[in-house]
């Protein structure tokens, strides 16, 4: 029997010997690699951090404690510790365990994550709240150095570490820097050199004596005693006054430690757990992906993964059609190739957004700001102001924090950037922190920004060629899998603002019924108007690949003809493509019916895509009924 | 005759001793204050920055090199210096020279502003076109220390600090903060008690002689030349290589320097001008409000001024009625008297929001976090899951800031925090970058978030009163001037979806139209009916205070009667409450005819809110004419 079947509940393990613990580490690797290989999801970041969070619960009590996980991809070990093991083998499917902190499923998930960079203000939220109830349990925040780089950590530390006379409140607190010197991908970054200067020799091997050492073990011998106290008071100092940069921000620093070394970890943490006056930042170093040679090899490979097989690394399914991003990236080779003011920027995703190609191409014209959206998109404007042609590949739901700054710095200037807005649609087994289910709500309003969506990876290429003429901001969002329609429907060119007749009646004068759609809802639009054929209802499919300017002579067209007008999108209806021909139509006084498809107003759990979209009723199946009964009902 | 009349372009001040730039930056003092009290501005933040800007602009040569202004509310001298002066007096009117730098206005604008933490990013983003495209000019920012705790300022220092091997490019380019140890308020955080510690005496007295001492008057007698090489060398020290901060990140540090000492800052920008390997900070201390007493005693009071008297500071024009944010806090003090759970929490705007007097009632329940909205947001959310009832007071267009945490980290956890969204609507003279007329189409999409709008003082308390009441997260928006209808319409209970009919015809059963209007734009429904009354036609004003969820019931009610619903917004119609109504009619397949009036998807100028709102249409005339419109169309 695994020392792990025995494990139901966090307290479980604070009768574990350190030997037992180490044994109880193994066993969780082994789960983790075994679940994450048949199911996906983030493995190396949760390789990293296994001693760290036994340590973690071996000395602080949750629910009564509270820890956060900073974006969360590394909290399953808390998971697996907090009375979630038996069903650790659903995890991220459908109804199954979240692949993040949630409220929703366990009292020890004390706040839900998924973006960066939010845990120590959430942290401090807790303390606060805890100090102002009269409560005495202890906040805990776990993050990565990939995430202490974007903008939100620093305002909450800047917050935390301020005194200000008469009014404050004690809120200790405790930060575990997991610095794996990783966010996603390698990190980038002056704070992360600054974290290399940290981790030099000197203050890491005097502060594995000071912590082992400690002050039992004194010499007895005359000159030997007086040089041991001399290293041991630098080594002190050393462990007690490094980390200038976490100090300018009233901090009180610890470390750094080694994250693998679980006495060394409990007994820095039982010391974090004593300082009740400031916030305390301990600085753990970890090896991302450590257990898993391959992940050790490779880490930003096995960040977030699809199903892959153990014996070899390799993905289990692999598809045929190459990926939105990668399409897009090869464009971006092509667009810089003519034009040398051509750059790219991704925010820790050269990977994801499939901008590898591109770097290896142009090394100098790609920058990886790190985990900082707000300042990719300004620093895109600023580019752009200064003449050249920048592309900001991000993924739709992380562009939720460049919102503000797509709206001022890039829009109201009518500078030309272009974003690339990947993982658009429902994301799938990440759930509803990644669902990139609301760009086209936030940036639909936004005076000058045009939108375009692809049916397909052809279409997607000619609207990287047109973006180059276009001398205005712009967005192009696809989802992550691309999908090649050229079989079928060649491509024709790009024009921004005319949408495509892809499938029609014999006589399209004929159509009852217009089905408008775009990106992968192209397809099930096809298919829906096929079922829809067989049932002696004829309808139209057009592509909207241009969801904003709308195809206004077309919205005429239809309205004219009366038929009706059936939007399709992968996204959230309130403030979507629906709203915006509903509105059209309305606002010019337009009588065809229209029916809009898309996701009702609530959060879309994780699962597979497949089950999600039958959720959301965004299926062939799903559209031949919602056609039928609306033809029903408008007569 | 002044000198200032004599300069009409930069390189004009280049030709001026140190005693007649003394006497300009007199003259332009002057200018600034007769003409802020004039057409209300930035006051004190410009009064602050004069020999700043005159030192950046003997140094550097506009257009050619580019100066980017962080926030923009003290590039005032910059403007009057580059080909502005004779049109200053039309500071904020319509048509007239924009509160903020606009490149649009003049080529010596190198990249607009508005919202805070910027022009690390632009200055970056120009600093690497620059260099991309083989020139060879400079790039300054000029950042308050407050501008600097918000997150972008930290996102853009880490980037521009970094070098990745043997893909860097130089990017060289200078940071100047501008300490004047205030954000908008008294500054907060931990980085402002950094930024003391570098202001000590012993640092600041050094640096002085360092600069004004120089190399040639070294004392020539045995001794003490010794000890003054001595102290030259710590001071020098001191000079180089203070600011751990910042070297931390990178940076090459400068400081800090007499913000008011001309030859002093223009040495030191000549120094940095010839650093060509890495970015430098230099840090300036400055006096905000200086040469007009009164904000030099309360800069935080003449931050941002309505038209005032110079003589006594008091404000040309004062209201009746309450602001909305005054009536909110004061329902915050009697909020927080019944419940020890509530706390406010403001991003450097205590006076704006008009927390002030809630601060004053419970100190320690008052969080000014600086200008960070996006940790504000989690901050509260975090607060909440603590079981507190936390209440962020923020205007409209700096919550943009912060909609990903709000749709993340506060409504996908179901958290109850209650947004009071100040400022929405038109704000009027500070023009685009604060106009808020976005946040319904920002946040009408986010699953789990009620809105709220009331049409006058008597809503609003009653609005405060039900959000301690509801456990689930709200907005309430509204703008900066107060509305008080008591006298004609007493307000009864607040019952959220439910809107509530103001004015019917003696009949409502022959109504022809309905106005449906939140806000301030209930007066000019309510004014609109009576013109429309006058010319036969029949008009019903509802009282639509919850923007979401929309009232059903009344809506249903509506179409089947089948009036004209005319739906009013002081908003951008895209993603609007008017789509809102129109996507919920259609959806519904109800029949009634729908008109929207509110903003057209562009940016709206600066100028008087009157004259604003009747360029958009939206005044009780306007509405007349669109119904009249409108009911001739749908017959």
């Amino acid at each position: 029997m695994r020392l792990l079947d025995t494990i139901n509940q966090p307290k479980d393990i604070r009768a574990l010997s350190i030997d037992q613990l180490t044994e109880l580490a193994g066993e969780i690797r082994q789960l983790l690699i075994d679940t994450v290989a048949v199911h996906g999801g983030h493995l190396a970041p949760n390789l990293g951090t296994v001693e760290l969070i036994l340590a973690m619960h071996c000395v602080f009590d949750t629910p009564t404690d509270k820890l956060v996980f900073d974006v969360g991809h590394q909290a399953y070990t808390h998971k697996i510790l907090t009375g979630r093991r038996q069903t650790f083998h659903t995890l991220r499917d459908f109804g199954g365990i979240s692949g993040f902190p949630n409220r929703k499923e366990s009292p020890h998930d004390a706040f839900g994550a998924g973006h960066a960079s939010t845990a120590i203000s959430a942290a401090l939220g807790l303390a606060r709240a805890r100090s102002f109830l009269g409560q005495s349990h202890h906040v805990v925040a776990l993050v990565g150095d990939g995430a202490l780089g974007g903008g939100m950590s620093y305002e909450a530390m800047n917050d935390a570490g301020s005194k200000t006379e008469g009014k404050t409140i004690d809120t200790p607190f405790i930060v575990i820097l997991n610095d794996n010197e990783m966010s996603i991908a390698r990190n980038v970054g002056a704070l992360s050199k600054h974290l290399t200067r940290l981790r030099s020799s000197e203050r890491w091997r005097g502060t594995k004596r000071v912590i082992h050492g400690g002050l039992v073990r004194v010499p007895v011998v005359g000159k030997r005693l007086v040089a041991w106290v001399k290293s041991f008071k630098n080594d002190l100092k050393n462990f007690l006054v490094g980390g200038e940069f976490f100090e300018s921000l009233g901090f009180y620093y610890l470390g750094p430690v080694d994250g693998h070394d679980l006495p060394m970890l409990i007994r820095v943490l039982e010391e974090a757990k004593g300082i009740d006056d400031v916030p305390v930042l301990i600085h753990a170093v970890t090896q991302k992906g450590r257990g898993y040679a391959r992940a050790e090899r490779k880490p930003e490979n096995f960040h977030g993964v699809a199903p892959f097989l153990v014996e070899n690394g390799k993905a289990r399914y692999t598809s045929q059609v190459p990926s939105f991003g990668a399409v897009a990236a090869e464009a971006l080779v092509r667009l810089a190739q003519q034009d040398e003011r051509v750059v790219a920027i991704t925010a820790a995703m050269r990977l994801g957004t499939g901008l590898l190609p591109f770097e290896t191409a142009f090394p100098k014209r790609c920058f990886d700001v790190g985990i900082a959206e707000q300042h990719a998109v300004t620093l895109a404007a600023g580019m752009a102001a200064g003449g050249m042609r920048p592309y900001f590949a991000v993924y739709s739901t992380f562009l939720q924090r460049g919102y503000d700054q797509v709206l001022h710095d890039m829009c109201l200037q009518g500078l030309p950037v272009c974003l690339l807005v990947d993982r658009a649609g429902l994301v799938g087994d990440d759930g509803p922190t990644h669902h990139g289910v609301f760009d086209i709500a936030f940036l639909r309003h936004i005076p000058g920004l045009s939108i375009f969506a692809p049916r397909d990876t052809q279409e997607l290429a000619a609207m990287m060629d047109h973006t180059l003429r276009l001398d205005e901001p712009c967005a192009i969002r696809y989802a992550r899998d691309g999908a090649d329609m050229s079989a079928t429907h060649p491509y024709g060119n790009f024009e921004p603002g005319v949408w495509e007749v892809l499938a029609s009646p014999a006589d399209a004068q004929v159509a009852q019924v217009a089905l408008l759609a775009f990106g992968h809802m192209v397809r099930v639009a096809l298919d829906g108007a096929e079922l829809l054929a067989a049932r002696g209802i004829r309808a139209q499919v057009i592509n909207a690949s241009t969801i904003k300017p709308l195809d206004q002579k077309m919205l005429a067209d239809l309205a004219a003809r009366c038929v009706l007008i059936v939007t399709l999108e992968e996204h959230a209806l309130l403030g979507g493509f629906g709203e915006a021909v509903a509105g059209f139509c309305v606002a010019n006084g337009q009588p065809a019916p229209i029916a809009m498809l898309g996701i009702q107003d609530d959060y879309v759990p994780h699962g597979a895509v497949n089950r999600l979209l039958e959720l959301c009723g965004l299926t062939a199946e799903g559209v031949a009924l919602r056609v039928e009964e609306a033809l029903k009902k408008h007569g």
